[in-house]
């Protein structure tokens, strides 16, 4: 049986694992969208970075072979354009990789802001020690937006350390086995005030754009602290940015902005109140050699004739199956 | 029966719960070691904060009616002066009221520069987007120092978001319940290279000061992080600011420093790898109505005539009762 052509769109970065593909695939190594124009006839499966979704666009025409497009990351937000959506090409996503830093990024950007670490560096810049208040997480509240697998993973770190968790999905429910409660993101205005805690970790759709608005900001508490690990545009920045600036909520820790990269003129560098990282919380000394493996294990599924895991609902824009 | 007289002694600090200690004990407030000199003849128990201990040994033949000295603090190490251990005047503390928010603080500072936060503070001071390694706590590995309610609840929270965590004791034992194995402290060096994490939430005594000497240092990994939450003397000091500045070790969370207040002159406050605290891992929004109701309690079963909580043993220096 011939190997399938597998064409790797990793830009710069180091394919980790290449070596076991190349025994399952016939592999085409290509690092920007012109290399990829020439690759893509004869391309069965495709392995890309989602910030290279533009680059496929503009080549849709010349896939005419490609049955599955698999993503090493959570989101697809940026690869799901009409003409991918229409086709029979499968989609499938990092569902899991990502799960556990994640869930540790919200906890630290939550301990940041409870222990009062901004204080902390404030004063150590003056080398002043002055007291300054700090709160046990014990007994606060948390909102989760997003009950997938990272929204979930967040949630039982967090009740693990003491914290109330509940989610927000598209959906109110109860008797959830990772949330107290789910409240429905339409309500979300209206149950933000009852947490110290809000966590963006919902996947970007049309139904979540701004899922953040002013209305939310508006209605949390002024103590309130805003963890964004999702996509910069769940949430309406030229808004969180007026909240911060008013402290009418305590402080954010945005993982993700918009648009990214965060350009050097944007308000939000300047605020003692907003720790920024470079849309990193997914990752951790693992991550590489999980994806491998991952990619791995569902490239010898396909071979072998059965569905490849974590497959993306196309109409929803996020894995649907399991929780 | 006549009421017994209760000295506090809170510098400028509101005393909570003091409508509650009048009900129960004639009360004399006061502010200073002055004031202390004239309240002290009469005192049969003396509520005072550990940093007044040298007013009170200045004071100590004036001490004619005392029986028993309260601290609302974990660590007696100030208070237990030569004549007052020689003496039959009953010692107790806050033992446990603080073991949560510590618990807290040694879990902050850990996600603090596992999550490489300090490398996000610089690039947001530059507006730079730019990536930085982080890493999982999954799987790593905590040595606490000290193995008294601190370091339990700081061990139990430890492990519940997934790291392994030994402690360090006076003596070696296996099968402790909040531990996965505990090593003598005369083996620091020898065991301390095993560790992504050291936490120091010892009582300082003549066994614990300098602990974490210029040996334990050289031992550790190049990557370790310490949080030092009980005592600045448990460090050499002058040995953990070389290592830190040779990055000999990744980093260091101070809340207590040699001396307190630590010099507006002292290199610690200049290095990035180091975030300092004044003295608070033990506060919340909680500790002051708990420290009250806590000393409420003790001065209730003392006027029934039984034990109080928490008794310290003199000899050697904390509450030896229980874990």
């Amino acid at each position: 049986m011939p190997k399938p052509v597998l064409t790797i769109l990793a830009g710069s970065r180091p394919v980790t694992g290449l070596e076991q593909l190349e025994a399952l695939a016939d592999v085409r190594l290509v690092s920007g969208s012109a290399e990829l124009a020439a690759a893509l006839p004869g391309t069965e499966i495709l392995y890309l970075w989602d910030y290279f979704a533009g680059g496929l666009r503009e080549n849709w025409s010349r896939a005419d072979s490609l049955t599955w497009i698999h993503v090493p990351a959570a989101g697809v937000d940026r690869l799901l354009f009409p003409e991918l959506a229409a086709s029979d090409v499968t989609v499938t996503n990092a569902r899991g990789i990502f799960d556990a830093a994640m869930a540790e990024y919200a906890l630290a950007g939550i301990l940041h802001f409870a222990k009062n670490f901004p204080a902390a560096s404030r004063n150590q810049r003056d080398r002043r020690w002055q007291y300054f208040p700090t709160a046990n997480l014990a007994g606060s509240r948390a909102l989760i937006a997003g009950t997938g697998s990272i929204g979930r993973t967040t949630s039982r770190l967090l009740r693990a350390v003491g914290i109330e968790a509940d989610g927000l999905g598209r959906t109110a429910r109860a008797g959830d086995a990772d949330f107290a409660a789910i409240h429905a993101s339409q309500d979300f205005a209206s149950v933000a005030g009852n947490y110290d805690f809000v966590i963006l970790a919902a996947p970007l759709t049309p139904d979540t754009r701004h899922l953040l608005n002013q209305a939310v900001l508006s209605a949390m508490r002024p103590t309130a602290v805003l963890v964004n690990m999702g996509r910069g545009e769940l949430a309406d920045q030229e808004a969180l940015t007026r909240a911060l600036e008013a402290k009418d909520i305590a402080g954010a820790v945005l993982d993700v902005t918009d648009p990214e990269p965060l350009p050097a003129s944007d308000p939000l560098w300047e605020l003692d109140n907003v720790l920024i990282t470079p849309h990193l919380s997914g990752d951790s000394q693992t991550h590489l050699p999980a994806l491998a493996a991952q990619f791995e294990a569902n490239l010898t599924d396909y071979l072998q004739g059965r569905t490849p895991a974590n497959v993306v609902d196309k109409g929803l824009g996020f894995v649907a199956s399991g929780a």
